[in-house]
């Protein structure tokens, strides 16, 4: 399976040990760089992802990151093994000085509680319009659905998920990744290449825990409801509370 | 208890909901930057802490950054609630130009894997001298005891915990927090308060799945053995192949 790599490994197993091959998920850099014209490359950082569905990714984390607004912002992405590099339109926004900004707050995934709250206001996207109401049985099926449809985390018990669903628990779209905040940049760069949006009548889950930055990610996507099969933090709490945000935590 | 937070919520068991405070784990940020006689402040990066053990957590991760090698290239460290302000001994070989490369390197945890792990056979830090031989017994014997020290986890199911154990089981150090990274920072941060060192005789568990980064701070702590209740992934275990490290998932 793309995404999982065979290794050797010692099982152990009631005291019995067997060795063998063991499948692990793929972990590996991603150098993230953008250009435009009359402007040098920048630099955004390097994520450490499960290589596939790199486009999606970038896209999902350039818009997170505030860089880019709209597929029309791209000219367009070149993409090896392991970099990317984005080729912005010349009527992008962009600004490096503002980039850095925005990367030191969000590449370490943080700025101080209240500060940052009140920062998020200000972010592009669309505001959160409306409540969405789901049953409580829909996130039940939804969480099964999602489970059913982890075949990384199967074959080797090492990546997480995120998942949306629309309001009967249909499920629309799901990724993959070592880190959950590259799933949940995958799940929202899909927009761009499948131009499905608003993503406001959408339930979305997660497989591990609710942190600051998925909450951050999901807000700037217009997600009204975000669901995390782990426990919330209380920075997570704090800012869907301010934002209107449905977040179901267990 | 420090490290939680109380939070309304409304919790749900069998269709009937129940309202009412819920714990949750504290997720807030510490801004930590450095400083020597004739140098500017130097911003490091932003890192999503659970308050508490800040000295250790900024000892641990200035440690595996590379940037100090023993405790006596830091004068003092300035601690506020959201900041940490580091000043370096005048005898310290920080250069802020390597720093730039590092941090690049290691707040997004990662560079592509065989230049990383070539890389990283230049860091600082004792190679690892010898084999640590736990009986298997042990490992379960450790996960037990490091279960049973989760106060945090256990109010809250939102953190991480990383404990010591020698070789025998016996538990000497843990630390929880939110992040996995920060709790390996902090655990490694106490050798600098404690003047505990070399690691080379110990055996680290750490209660999620091991990363790249989780093993890359390990060994430049000379940790011979490490222990994750979750999943490795493929970097991790090429990592902890090539410098002699032993890998145990799951």
């Amino acid at each position: 399976m793309k995404g999982t790599q065979q290794r050797d490994s010692a099982r152990i197993v009631d005291s019995h040990t067997r060795r063998g091959p063991d499948e692990v998920v793929v972990e590996n850099s991603l150098s993230i760089s953008v250009t435009k014209p009359g402007l040098d490359e920048v630099p955004l950082g390097v994520t450490m992802r499960t290589p596939g569905r790199d486009r999606e990714l970038v896209f999902g984390f350039l818009y997170s990151e505030g860089i880019i607004e709209s597929a029309q912002d791209i000219e367009d992405i070149e993409l090896k093994q392991d970099t990317a590099l984005v080729r912005l339109a010349d009527s992008s926004d962009f600004q490096p000085s503002e980039h850095v900004r925005n990367a030191t707050v969000t590449s370490s995934c943080g700025v101080c509680g209240r500060s940052s709250i009140s920062g998020l206001l200000h972010m592009h996207g669309p505001p959160l319009s409306e409540e969405i109401r789901v049953d409580q049985g829909v996130v039940r099926i939804s969480l099964d659905a999602m489970n059913s449809q982890q075949g990384i985390f199967h074959s080797t018990g090492g990546s997480h998920a995120c998942a949306r669903f629309d309001s009967s628990g249909q499920l629309i779209h799901i990724c993959e990744d070592v880190g959950r905040h590259n799933a949940m940049d995958k799940l929202l760069g899909r927009r761009f290449l499948t131009d499905d949006w608003p993503l406001s009548n959408y339930l979305v889950l997660v497989s591990g825990r609710a942190s600051f930055e998925l909450v951050q990610k999901a807000l700037v996507a217009g997600i009204p409801m975000l669901a995390a099969v782990g426990a919330p933090s209380s920075l997570a709490v704090e800012l869907a509370d301010s934002f209107g945000m449905t977040l179901v935590g267990f």
